[in-house]
């Protein structure tokens, strides 16, 4: 028997009818928590990572009907598959091993003729030996200065996850080789990147599979002119991280090296691959990423093998489908009381939304349900002088707060009121949760708080390469599940074509202009006629 | 007559029954922008600012309902009252007078017998003096240095503002002094930005009406605990921004000097207070506050005088409130093809969500009606690397394009397939409000784009001060006429206030154990003790 459409299973009738008995007063969260036992029962622990779901608007039954979900779609049989380098991307017929990218168990997994494991081992030590090179001081820049800084092209999955676990570690781990990020085709991401570094100790590292990516190949040659008018030759400030036969992978293009790049690890699953690899190795050594790496996989074991009521990323998605299909909550937000972890909504932004954004089911048809939420967040006790008005009081959506034990900062440490900053930091972080799911009763109603308003909590230890590695593949792996429970694929992302076709015919316009300024837009729509008309002439 | 509450108004009964009509084929998108005069119809303009929103879903019809709307609800009668400084902050009693900071019209406004403009010339003075001081060298740090950096300690509308004028500026000017931003109680916050500041040359500036804050109280004797260990003398090296009479006007704290809040501008407006005023002014000098301050002004004189049809701030609240309360989309992006407006999403989701996200009306009812949507939002073109694949096929949320004309970058630049990035950039703006209107038909479900996805566009000529006032100011009006429209306060926050007496109860238990490691948790409900527990041992 195959899985079943998520719209047809038994359990979502099920839940369907206990979504409405939840509106009943006793299922509200301030009654549910009541129960000494719920944080026993509503949180699951593995080695350096808890995940406290205890103030989710669930009940014992509702788990068991959440968890009959997962076996009628056979969610777990799917990730299986994906592990084992099935093809789980069916609508690009691919497999999606990120997985295999931190896999330290097995000697080999075959696909098509190829030896993927053998392939990534191949790439990690041309990462290992790269980054001892630049660090030893064996590879310089031309003018023989020894590499200081490394500005990182790519866009979207080419830099946010990357993104995510350097400012992370960099408070923990001081780098060796400072990175900076050039996503963006606007010209003044490039001018105030360039403002940070020096041309000649400076290292560009261009990540592109296809080696096509507009706004990347764009940077590429800005970034190469800049080379040339400071007298410094590209080949020997350039590297590229590119599918094999690509045209960065060509040596007249790949200057100092190419670091392969798979069909089988999609964009935004690709931080252990290259494409977090090689940056990461060069800012903190091979050894911290394979640190990073381990952290990965120990959650990948975890997701893989765990059965339904143990597995942490699973239960989190069942969850998150129960939100949002269920009880119809639109949005997410994921808040990490953590400076160093400011860049974890904008990964997981990414990753969750452009995989679960999707009005299409893996086997083609339109969906009846909802197919993911909107993500969104910022560090707490920031946020909550920010946007908590609003979770408070306003439309409630379910929150995800992530703690961090133990802070980086061990020097001198002022109190305030008998609390050093790391407790109030809890003490605010615990207090939130709190008020969001009891509320307050006010005649004053501007002072009156609802209350049941949903929220988990995770925990990790410290900021080390390790946690970052449990984060990175549990949110990885959280995704997916929803994705195969919903009946989507996470991996594709057909969404984002229809922007570049029409792009390329106003950039054809443009093409025109430029090469004979007589051109006219007379022959566009009034408002793309507009808009050009207004960018050549540099004003309103 | 007075105003009349949102959901009775004639014009709710109407709009309700046409957003009915609109769910019909002939309003899609792709039809209502066939018409040739449509831009011209559906945009506004103010003197470097213009405002597109031809791409959402009205027509002439439903405009007129909606500045009926307007008219029945008296908005423009409010914000008239609220510029000349009577009561709007009702449930706190309070006047909302921050367009005195940068009213350039009026010789005095008088509130409780104080000339609220002539206390605002005095602030500006005392900030224009000590700014020149420190960039000519006449003030140093207590070693005889000069200062180069700032680090400003204050959460939410303390930074948030700041930080999106400082960020979006320095791309065009060179700052004198670099700021820095600590917000976060997080002690990390604090490792991470002594690592970026020499103490000798620092001055740290602390922003806090009642000099309460607990998150800015801590992290100020964190600060004074490390120039202590650094040997230098805390009262040369701190200036304050806080209400006369706070402990922090008191001048054994006030250091370099103390400089006035108000109580009639609210945290998250008062970025033309001294709160923007100081930081901006040491960064950029006190001539670019003032230009900044002048393009408020311009938009608030437009907000006040133009009549509903015109007035591009009125207009784009009355779309916001089609969107939510009738379109019922849950959330709005903000998306600049600038990275330079990077923080722009950040302190508009706080301006808006924080003003919004109420559940009372301004005369004590429970809201029957949506107040507020979810704000979020990253620089394109990396958001459509990002989440934009939910954009055109996940649920559907209304996006706000920002534009700039010019860059500021302006030195050699190369092309790609004969097009420059800043032209690259706009094909892509331009592209996606299209592509999200008008959608594609395709067999292959994968690849079918509902389009009708509404969006607006802004256009701003070049990062300048003046053009920051104007979007900062546009988004203030916004927010404000969307508060008077639907008949919420946007100027109170009781929804903060709940979170922070449970912290306060939880830093209590934290203090006794600090003073006595005796002390246990087992009166406390499980969940907090568990997490008290965590956090005394250190780990999981």
């Amino acid at each position: 028997m195959g899985r079943k459409i998520f719209s047809a299973c038994n359990a979502c009738q099920n839940l369907n009818r206990l979504s409405k008995t939840f509106e009943d007063k006793k299922f509200h969260l301030k009654n549910l928590i009541q129960d000494k036992d719920r944080l026993e029962n509503f949180s699951l622990k593995l080695e350096g990572f808890f995940y406290d779901f205890s103030k989710q608007r669930v009940d014992d039954t509702l788990l068991n009907e959440l968890f009959d979900l997962a076996r009628e779609t056979r969610a777990k049989e799917s990730f299986s598959k994906m592990v084992s380098g099935k093809i789980v991307n069916v609508t690009e017929n691919r497999a999606a091993l990120h997985t295999a990218a931190r896999d330290f168990t097995h000697d080999s997994i075959v696909l098509d003729d190829l030896d993927v494991i053998s392939e990534i081992k191949r790439v990690n030590k041309q990462i290992d030996s790269f980054s001892k090179k630049v660090h030893d001081n064996d590879l310089k820049g031309s003018t023989g200065k020894s590499f200081t800084d490394a500005v990182v092209i790519g866009i979207g999955g080419s830099y946010l996850g990357c993104e995510f676990v350097y400012t992370a570690l960099k408070h923990s781990i001081d780098p060796v080789i400072n990175l900076h990020f050039l996503p963006n085709v606007d010209i003044d991401n490039f001018g105030q990147v360039i403002k940070g570094i020096d041309p000649e100790t400076c290292l560009w590292i261009v990540i592109s599979k296809s080696y096509t990516t507009t706004e990347t190949m764009a940077n590429l040659n800005q970034a190469l002119l800049f080379l040339k008018n400071n007298h410094l030759d590209p080949l020997n400030h350039l590297v590229t991280i590119t599918a094999k036969d690509s045209p960065g992978d060509d040596s007249s293009n790949s200057g100092l090296g190419a670091f392969h790049l798979f069909d089988f690890i999609g964009g935004r699953y690709s931080v252990t691959s290259a494409v977090g690899g090689l940056p990461l190795s060069l800012a903190f050594g091979f050894d911290v990423f394979t640190r990073f790496l381990k952290g990965c996989h120990d959650m990948d074991l975890h997701a893989l093998n765990a059965p339904e009521e143990k597995n942490i990323p699973l239960t989190a998605a069942l969850i998150s489908i129960w939100n949002s299909n269920f009880l119809h909550y639109p949005a997410q937000a994921i808040i990490p009381y953590c400076s160093a972890l400011s860049k974890l909504a904008p990964h997981v932004q990414q990753l969750y939304m452009e995989s679960l954004g999707k009005g299409v089911t893996s086997d083609g048809k339109m969906t009846d349900h909802q197919t993911g939420v909107i993500v969104f967040g910022e560090p707490g006790t920031n946020a909550q002088h920010s946007f908590f008005q609003f979770a408070h009081q306003g439309s409630p959506f379910p929150i995800e707060f992530v703690g961090v034990v133990k802070p980086v900062y061990n020097k001198d440490q002022a109190k305030l009121e008998g609390v050093y900053n790391h407790q109030e930091l809890w003490a605010n972080m615990i207090a939130q949760a709190q008020a969001l799911a009891i509320g307050k009763d006010d005649d004053n109603k501007a002072k009156y708080f609802t209350g049941n308003r949903p929220s988990s909590t995770l925990l990790i230890n410290e900021l080390t390469p390790e946690s970052m590695g449990l984060l990175l593949a549990f949110y990885e792996a959280k995704t997916i599940y929803e994705g195969f429970i919903l009946g989507v694929n996470p991996f594709d992302q057909f969404g984002v074509e229809l922007g570049k076709v029409l792009a390329s015919d106003i950039r054809d316009q443009i093409r025109k202009k430029n090469d004979d300024e007589t051109t006219d837009f007379n022959s566009l729509d009034p408002a793309t006629k507009f808009y050009l008309d207004t960018l050549f002439k540099g004003s309103l």
